[in-house]
């Protein structure tokens, strides 16, 4: 099977390398030809291109792991072998899937996937098969899929070394994206813009806020996309998340101490649990 | 220099690591005679003691490791060395240094301290010198601290492996602390607390979601004691925080695009800077 992913990115590095000795033939299209070099050179893939109409047409699986919008001009801008399956590692998936439905031909199947990994920094260089280890993957399923299609990405996942892999809509996807992905990230962009900036803060903070901070480092082109297309399930979850915050704001002004242990037993019960 | 540490848990623990070779007599007390055995076997301390009578009367630096209201009890069960030091590392300050401050005697110091560093599990297997490497110290300094001692404390955090030692007031400490530490706590409690867990959220979470969530494995006494004792101070950083999910939220709702990202790249310059 000839796999070829488009973007040699910090997922698209890691796609490839998690790929290797699985016994797949795998190609790599990147417009950085010192990346592709050193992918070949590393034997993660066969051989890398420039240009993607010199092996897209012989490609059974192509990953497309770019930015959303470059994802649906790439589809546009390229044939597909028939029968092959094209897929992507975008953010959000409602308003993207439908979108890149309405691009490619009757006889390709498009199957959308969200491996929930990541590095803050970008590029090939902090690539690495670890990314996915002990990660979450998501396969999005439409109408059009075939359940062999399916069942393929599913084992494909795991060959990749994700830890769980579920199967789900993209509407679903989306709502639970929304609060997994999404609002972590606007607490975190809040949590830091919040500061005052009165003390030397970074003198003194502990790992929590580190943490809690770390993807405020933000890439803004992509981010706002991701916002913006999935902003009625986004808002919701700020906004059950601002209850939740209020019901310990209320207990404070109140010097309600019961109220507050109630609200870190729980805290501390749903995060033994996960 | 005789130095006693009272509660060998995470904290505790670690600074008799910490400690290990340094040249002080270093002693413990603590309730769990096998956890007190363990540090002698280590060569963490020379000596464990249940009971603190044997050793408070004669040590020169007493550092107390155990919740707030239980060093007041210390305090007041204790008779210390004239001429010596006190210090503890309760996490908020004003409102408890006043009152420890009411219970010592005139010929002993007190000098407080905050340790920002330590781990989600409790006890003293969990305690290592690593806890302190490049993390941040606040010495906490009142009016009738002796410049020297002030200086003494620096140079003993600094031994201890602390990248950054600050010297503040107590009220300073308490509104930074409010910003930095107790927010993040409270973020992270009402982050888990508002999934509505209408899906098996455990399997569609990144990295970005295991850390903002990880405090809210959060000890329950405690904490409601920290936030309730920096009311003032914690509710204002909580509302600089609402105001800023609110900026993002407004942006969201009105699709506006160049507002989302002006937040997304102050915060990226923010956490770099950090």
């Amino acid at each position: 099977m000839k796999i070829t992913v488009v973007g040699l990115g910090v997922i698209g590095g890691s796609f490839v390398k998690a790929l290797k000795g699985k016994g797949y033939e795998v190609y790599g299209v990147d417009v950085n030809v010192e990346t592709l070099r050193e992918a070949e050179k590393e034997g993660c893939i066969i051989k890398g291109y420039v240009d993607p109409h010199e092996i897209i047409p012989e490609t059974d699986l192509t990953i497309i792991s770019l930015y959303p919008s470059l994802v649906l001009d790439f589809l546009r801008d390229n044939t597909f072998k028939k029968g092959s399956i094209i897929s992507d590692a975008v953010g959000i998936k409602s308003y993207f899937l439908e979108k890149a439905l309405s691009i490619i031909p009757d006889d390709v199947e498009y199957i959308s996937m969200h491996p929930m990994a990541g590095r803050e920094k970008k590029g090939y260089a902090y690539a690495s098969k670890d990314v996915f280890k002990d990660a979450n993957f998501i396969v999005i399923q439409h109408e059009a899929n075939k359940p062999e299609s399916i069942a393929f990405m599913e084992g494909f996942a795991h060959e990749m070394g994700f830890h769980s892999v579920k199967i789900m809509s993209p509407y679903d996807h989306d709502e639970i994206i929304s609060f997994t992905s999404q609002l972590p990230h606007a607490i975190a962009v809040s949590l830091i813009n919040s500061d005052d900036e009165k003390y030397d803060t970074g003198k003194y903070i502990g790992d929590s806020f580190r943490e809690l901070t770390r993807i405020a480092n933000i890439n803004e082109d992509l981010w706002s996309e991701l916002f913006l297309n999935n902003k009625k399930y986004l808002l919701k979850s700020i906004e059950r998340f601002e209850e939740k915050l209020n019901v310990l704001k209320d207990a404070i002004r109140e010097d309600d101490e019961d109220g507050l242990k109630a609200q870190f037993i729980e805290s501390t019960k749903r995060r033994e649990r996960l």
